[in-house]
């Protein structure tokens, strides 16, 4: 069978160098082109010894012709507002895109300017990108037929994925606390004094406290689809493990309940979701670090009406280059779990 | 000037290692006697290297009439129900204590029993026993004349001294939140598969959601200083940091605010406890560790009505050895500060 | 295609857990049968959560007939002399043998005592035992006609695949000193104080200097490839990485040289060898863990005749469970990296 | 008792702020000057909270006229080449200095200029100089009268201690390894990709192999006394732990001997020297990390040849700020272990 050829724009970040080795692992494509800042082409391997033997192929300065020419699908892993630049003509020349940035992710381009301060120059594409969270209802679908994919963010795929079940069955009010923690690895790779070893390793600290530029992506997703405009109290910290976010999202039921039922119900509705799992007791990171899973486990406090839903997933894979290949799957008519299980 | 004599009963488990470190660096006491469950007298330094050069000290099998002997005050750092074998006879000898375990923290004895799963068999001193939290309004003189302390909690130190003000000021609903995380050295020193290095490094998990057995020490207490039923669903996790406690509490106003507004509450209410600091932004749990510091930052969101407090300990010493040395500097009429700064 | 069956017997250990994740992801064989010292049969997944969704299959108490029955070929991943009660059967049945365990890599059963404090019972299969180590000359085509295999340590596997092809060139003396670091998990999931969190984060300590049971594994093979009898001070130490060991080895040259001329050498002794890796610069260990890669670097003192060989390897996989699946691929006529790359 | 006034010029690297913290905590001396890059003076704890409640201290842009007229003794924290600018004139002006850089530590010239890059300018201080090592032969005595000290190199702190005695004593050949392992707070705080966390956390990796630059000041301490030349292969690596050195010293007797003789020896040898502690078995890194400990441990190979010599510190006390406060108070005529134990 003739493989799929693809392109990663942006294969040096976290997100791109997980890419590369979740693609170089799957059968049914083949990696053709790679690209980065890089003033000149360097072999990828010699940027990345781990990938020694791995492949031969050159990181090369970014040239979006060369990447159309080169390939069927293209993920792009850049910064935020970068993407503008390539989707209109990589579109033109017929060319599938995902877009692991937020800037297909937001349909509301003032609420996009609020919080990544840029004007959105792409709205074209925009109003037709695809979120790509494939256990949500209907996405899969559309994904199947999307030309842009806008992938998630992790904190908003971690998030919705563990909360929009209750919201869906009508379950809990729309005020929700979410305290989640996150490997320093979704803030990329830019040396800076913020990810030095010593401020990160035996420590653990909260950061924009209810101001995080993921919040809208969050609340416009469970708007669209359950129709409620959420009141998401959301404070992110940083903890020193390798990879993976944990989040702890706290609900009031609007009827006492128990664990026992919200299980089931959550079991009910990702009975055909691959990667999500619902579990018995409270999840363990490690569990889905190095996996494309998403672990989701459940307590109700004695009276019945406070939840803790606890949602966990490796942020550089279910939480941005897992699900870009999942959706990839999904495109391409693969089975989802192909070369990620 | 005549140095206080001190025994440690149970100088072998996290707490009494740490006791020791603070004793020996103290100008104004001295170590006399050092126990635990060895069946043979050993140097204490043979035990724990880290001591090597700084005390000649045996450990021995706990003989309480020896240890009445040699010391004026007694820290007793034991497993929860050992202490009551100890108290009596000890105050029968005109001793003071200070107790880390939860033996003399819970007024109410049916509680008591319901979360240790022991008869409560010392009431007598349980109902003169003083909390030993000199940070909350009037037990620092309690402290001063008490024979036994029942030094707090690691969890009830940071939750109680980050949400005090608030309910004393009523400014919160009594429905609270508390996601905590703490360092693997609150469960003791005790070999298990819970503790092996590969349970906890790159991991964080929740456990006991919603039913820690910290939460009737923390309702009692805050029940006592604030006559309020606080309905406090505690959350608390496991992260791989040497030490240290790092509290979210999760609080809903009653009339909207701003995190100044609370900031200038939280000055004011400590601005004689030395070790109580109010920050200006988010704390970070390094900062703590090692000190006898508590470290309290806050956030409200956008529309006034949900706050953020976050409290910082180290588990070890505020949370426990360094709290117990804070009372006894009140005790004797020390600074409080002496030996801890 | 027809699966071959395995087995795994020791199915609960942090090397037998690593064997199923990696079989699970073979594409040409088929798990069916696990079991462990468990009293009754639990779903593996159960007892592993990272495995839901993943495996249905029980982990059930050990019963050698129902293995030898279920599978083709059998990985024993037990403690030392307890495969000795598994083996003469299972041969009898027909069936082959991976043995991860240190039970038939000594052939001198005098030495084997010397270290095990245990006499060896199954001399026979011994004689016939292949030692496990594709890489050095001659054993690949020994595994591919091997009924068992006695699958290399982790040390061993590291020390040997960097020392080599030096002695094998003969251009070192034979006094050599190897500086090992490893994760705790090489020695195993049973809960002691020493494998504590505590102990082991922000730690370092060395162990058994001069002294380690793997020395005479060494040696052997040495010898048994090179007909030397190699001097080999070994300091092993313990540092908190999830996994790896990193292994500088330091030797004198008998005729000065450079680090590039070992380079060369290094590089055609190992050019077919799939997962060894002989790099331009210094290791560093993240690039092998989670994979079954050696990754060996040069440095060579100015005066050229003192040089260092960095050895590194994930002590789990390269080190044990990936090179046992590296072994069952020749037996079955597999490519050597299917399952692994 | 009038307090000796301190100045910290360079208070904001790691080196610099762990000063500060011990001078603060010594009550013989009081903190008058802190002085960085800073454009603009800071209050030193809004620059590090973790100071707040413990001192109101600015810290300013450096001035070393303001320096002068504020302390007696200044402590120079700063890169290499930058105390050439201030050691005159503080000289001119009657002060003692502790320089923490590697300027004043090596008298031969050439040496200085090959390994750091740069002509020196100071030769008149450099001759007068005294390398603080107060535990070697005779230096204490040099450094209670030095104006000038050159305080040791944290890698030349572990590796000189561990291996002196045997020199003085001349049991070894002059031949030796040395396997170093340290944090990576021996690098310094500026921001790059080498300490980002994901770099160093799960990680271990040798760095300058036989070339670092710490090599000449141990062959030059260890050749002024003790008449040798030292051929000293020396491979240095970073492990992701909060503080310390780790060093592991490879050495071949000149007669077969035993880790019982080296031992008494060397007990011998530092009997007076309260913060070398030598120890029947390997030293763990974490019982002298936060001390100014030098732990020291022995083994022998059972052939008698060849020894081992294990030796570690915390690299930013003993190896640093820890050494240069114990040289203050040589100079000061205190006790040496004030303010340190």
């Amino acid at each position: 069978m003739k493989k799929i050829k693809i392109a990663v724009i942006g294969a040096t970040g976290f997100t791109g160098e997980k890419l590369v080795e979740l693609l170089l692992g799957h059968n049914s494509v083949e990696l053709t082109y790679l690209s980065s800042r890089t003033p000149e082409p360097v072999k990828y391997c010699e940027m990345f010894p781990k990938f020694l033997n791995r492949t031969e192929l050159l990181c090369e300065p970014t040239d979006m012709k060369k990447a159309a020419k080169s390939a069927d699908i293209i993920f792009l892993s850049l910064p935020h507002t970068v993407s503008f630049g390539f989707v209109p003509y990589l579109i033109s020349q017929g060319k599938k895109i995902i877009d692991l940035s937020a800037d297909y992710r937001l349909k509301d381009t003032k609420i996009y300017k609020k919080y990544y301060k840029a004007e959105h120059t792409d709205k074209k594409n925009l109003n037709t990108a695809v979120y790509g969270m494939p256990e949500l209802c209907g996405y899969e679908e559309k994904i199947a037929k999307a030309d842009v994919i806008a992938n998630p963010g992790c904190y908003p795929t971690a998030v919705t994925l563990g909360v929009y079940p209750m919201f869906k069955n009508k379950l809990i009010e729309t005020d929700i606390i979410v305290d989640a923690k996150s490997s320093i690895t979704g803030a990329g790779r830019k040396a800076s004094l913020t990810n030095h070893y010593s401020n990160i390793a035996n420590n653990i600290w909260a950061y924009k406290p209810f101001l995080h530029q993921h919040v809208p992506e969050m609340t416009a997703v469970l708007k669209e689809t359950t129709g409620k405009d959420i009141n998401l109290n959301f404070v992110p910290q940083v903890i020193g493990v390798d990879a993976g976010i944990y989040a702890n999202i706290y609900v009031k039921f609007k009827n006492k309940t128990t664990a026992l039922n919200i299980k089931n119900i959550y079991k009910k509705f990702y009975k055909n979701k691959p990667f999500v799992r619902i579990l018995d007791g409270m999840p363990s990171l490690k569990n889905v670090v190095n996996t494309n899973f998403c672990d989701i486990g459940f307590a109700v406090s004695d009276d019945g009406k406070t939840g803790l839903v606890v949602s966990c997933i490796d942020n550089l894979i279910k939480g941005a280059a897992g699900t870009a290949v999942q959706n990839m799957n999904i495109m391409c008519g693969y089975s989802q779990t192909e070369g990620l299980l």
